[in-house]
């Protein structure tokens, strides 16, 4: 091998911390609190990180240890991000929205020897802390009540940093060892959980800061009101001290009045959530009056976001969406859906663009293959299921190979879709939602996206069921306007000049809410459910 | 350790390269030939990469082999820059403004199998092409005369893409294998040779995507004026595939009228360059009428740009200047000028913070030392040389370890300059340049800049002459515009109201033209030795 004359420097953490602190040391971490909002600066919190490894050593973890972070998005939890890695040990966040076995299934899987906790959230925590079985120590932010945590050790995040100095001197890293643990939130059986790299890490966050990605600089100020334990919030708060972009850390402030207030109040430019949250955050602006002139735009993802809804904050609020697509395998980032340069801005093409998934980012790798595991076209016609691969998707899980997830070093999404000639990937439906009607696919999730544009539905979810005929059929599960009266074959008239008439559902079922999973995604396991048991009504049209 | 879960995924110029081609395949390489010119897609350029890169094979080009370059920029140039790396062989694009015995010297030296040279360059090449040792087949571009390289093998590139199909199966790299190599421009002694990985190449064509360095997406239309052996054109036509960004690719074209010609014709946005070029077209424009209004951004690098030059592309073109700074040996981006976020854009505040050298790229560590090499505060007021690292910077020169230029760990940049708090670096000087007054030092660079601005000045150079009582004062070797009458006293009283009174030069010398390297820096190393011979004529002011 001929080999280069360049330095081996190892892709970390600390070496992000390292630049935001010094290059971006007056970038800052806004955190909402109910009462005035705490400032900090991205130096302070490097500080403040220095003394939280210090008191980590302080409570005897080592390299490799694992450390569990049960908080809401505040500087605190930016700080711990740091912290954790940096000092060789392995955050651990965990999804506060888990139910309460799978919190203690994760906790006790990754073997975490200290949880911290935020006041707010020992409650919750609190009631399967007995079942925690190596954990050591809980370390509390914030001065509430902690007797809920039982009788191992507590101590407190501010006494802690007020023991310790900054200038902690940072061990050097083998840059793919583990810095992060971040758990599935598992529709089927227990979660599973991806151990993030200080490489991958370093290179996601990378990616996410180019236009391509997120598009980050220090004149941005972002507000991610996707959890940090949800996919690392979507990379975003290693991105800011890799590009000094302002982060406004909205706490436990998650309804539409204290998020379109910290959007007014602290000028953020750019956020990040689920789409039900700017559905919430549009229908709130009905009725109220509120402020986005500082937003330019906004990331969506989690779940496909309806072409309505990007019309919407397009129209009224002058927002540009983004949707992202990834999983937690995929650290998340892998797709955004910024139109190709072709695509004049503003217009209905560009909604178009953007109301599909995304666009391969630079660095991921995507196929799409059939049943049979040969490769398809991208012509944007051709279905098939999405593979992706790089540096910072997953190879395995924590303690579990899982060998039926992956493809010859492709990671196997489950997720099932087209891709043009642009890289541009439009995913159709997830591999186990798909209907089969008949021999041909029916996506339910573009069914949902039609009825969900009407103007009487709030939510709608399709799932297929057995049909004596057609093997499998949709049965679509709605959610209508409080008041509103339409009806079944309203929408059936309504779906059959946007679909195929053949696509169109017969069975119907008007429901009070769509269930949803732990990160805010219609749960159809819990719909089949429902449905297999009778406990929903369903009305019959005629095909 | 505790491993993590994620790919062991090479970063490669091949995944660069399946990236560009598949997901940006419909962006453009413009190629200007005098007459109509020459356009190909990204998928165009990758197919005849494959092509050539199976030709190299039949070449006889192994694993690890170096294939010479001796190009202007052109879409062929493209396509080797990736055929070669890709398929597992080094690039080595040669300087063709070397002096031809350094030509002799570098090609020897990497010991090139195969040399790659456009045709209108043969005549520059056949000069030394039986001093060339290693090279076996030259493979010549066009088909103009090739009769000056001698007897040895000549294949015409068009026959060898005639002769091979796209598809090329490129093998599996190692990340940390070279993939590219360049010959400092060396000042003083031989040209050293820095390798570049292909680990270091996607980093930095990732990196140079993002908003903190040249913030490309497929929206951009870029024009790199700065030659693809020089650093890699600043890395741009790895970062365009990885972005999507469009080439308008020079060729020998390097004059005002068809650089400002190709800007209006292919509504170029950004352009790289190094300043007298900017220079030259800013004069250019104010005797014809040019159309720079597709142009948004320029790209200055190679030397410290006048704020008088960015202030007139700004005012009379609307375009604003970004200052580069970086060498061979750093790949080459490590700062780049963006005002910090507080700096209002348009403003007299923003002018100041572009003349600076710039602040310091994401990835890319920097410290300033003192020549007992501590290190030094980033206060804006500390004086010492500029030390890099990260893993785009190299550890050592091909077959030379030139341990005086590394620090334990850092590159020694032979910069000396100041930092600030926001990691803006300001470059004073070059090491050597520096001049040493009575203790104090004095900025060559910082009179040169004020000197240019001068409306009667085309350019100076500023360098420091033994002194009897001062052991150094400044000699300022100034280009007077043609018919100026202005004195050494007017220009002396000029920079008296710009710098310490002590700092002001009595030694003045007017001079047809300032000498150039290479790359078109201020060849100082001329201008001492004429000085050391007499050959100047000097006119003493008194003190």
């Amino acid at each position: 091998m001929f080999a280069s004359t360049m330095q081996d420097f190892p892709l970390t953490v600390t070496a992000i911390l390292r630049h935001g602190r010094r290059v971006h040391g007056g970038s800052e971490c806004v955190t909402w609190t109910g009462a005035a909002p705490r400032r900090a600066t991205f130096a302070e919190v490097a500080a403040n990180a220095d003394r939280f490894a210090a008191a980590l050593s302080s409570l005897g973890v080592r390299a490799g240890d694992r450390v569990g972070t049960f908080c809401w998005n505040t500087q605190e939890h930016l700080e711990v991000y740091f912290a954790v890695p940096c000092s060789g040990a392995v955050l651990h966040t965990v999804n506060i929205r888990l139910f309460p076995e799978q919190v203690a299934f994760v906790v006790n899987h990754a073997r975490d020897r200290v949880v911290v906790v935020d006041d707010s959230l020992v409650p919750l925590l609190g009631g399967v802390a007995d079942r925690l079985e190596t954990v050591e120590t809980f370390v509390v932010v914030g001065d509430g009540d902690a007797s809920p945590l039982g009788d191992r050790p507590v101590v407190r995040y501010a006494e802690l940093l007020a023991g310790h100095e900054p200038g902690y001197v940072y061990p050097e890293l083998d840059e793919r060892q583990a810095a992060a643990m971040c758990y599935t939130s598992g529709t089927t059986g227990n979660p599973k959980g991806v151990a993030y790299s200080h490489r991958s890490t370093f290179l996601h966050s990378l990616a996410a800061t180019t236009p391509g990605a997120l598009g980050l600089s220090d004149r941005e100020r972002v507000l991610p009101i996707v959890p940090m334990f949800h996919a690392n919030a979507w990379g975003i708060p290693y991105a800011a001290f890799l590009s000094g972009a302002s982060l406004v850390m909205p706490g436990r402030f998650l309804q539409p009045e204290p998020v379109t207030r910290m959007i007014a109040q602290e000028r953020v430019t750019l956020a990040g959530a689920v789409p039900t949250i700017w559905a919430d955050i549009v229908r709130h602006g009905e009725e109220h009056e509120i402020d986005l002139s500082s937003l330019r735009r906004v990331i969506c993802g989690g779940s496909a976001v309806p072409r309505a809804l990007i019309e919407r904050l397009r129209d009224r609020y002058g927002v540009t969406v983004l949707q992202g697509w990834g999983m937690t395998e995929t650290s998340p980032l892998a797709a955004v859906s910024h139109p190709p340069a072709f695509v004049e801005p503003g217009t209905d093409e560009d909604l178009d663009w953007r109301a599909r998934t995304g666009r391969v980012v630079g660095g991921v790798e995507l196929r799409i293959v059939d049943d049979a595991g040969r490769e398809l076209p991208w012509d944007g016609e051709a279905v098939g299921e999405i593979e992706v691969r790089g540096p910072w998707v997953t190879a395995s899980y924590h303690l579990d190979d899982a060998p039926e997830k992956f493809d010859d070093g492709w990671l196997r999404t489950g997720d099932v879709g087209t891709v043009d000639r642009y890289g541009f990937v439009q995913i159709t439906d997830r591999a186990k939602d798909v209907i089969k009607s008949g021999g041909e696919w029916i996506s339910s999730v573009e069914l949902e996206n039609h009825l969900m544009a009407h103007p009487e539905v709030v939510e709608a979810s399709v799932i297929g069921v057995p049909d004596p005929r057609w093997q499998e059929r949709p049965l679509a599960c709605v959610v209508r306007r409080p008041g509103s009266t339409v009806r079944a074959a309203d929408l059936a008239e309504f779906l059959a000049g946007r679909v195929a008439r053949w696509q169109v559902p017969e069975r119907w079922s008007f429901v009070d809410e769509v269930p949803k999973t732990s990160v805010g995604k219609f749960d159809k396991k819990v719909l089949r459910l429902a449905h297999e048991k009778g406990d929903l009504q369903v009305e019959t049209l005629d095909r």
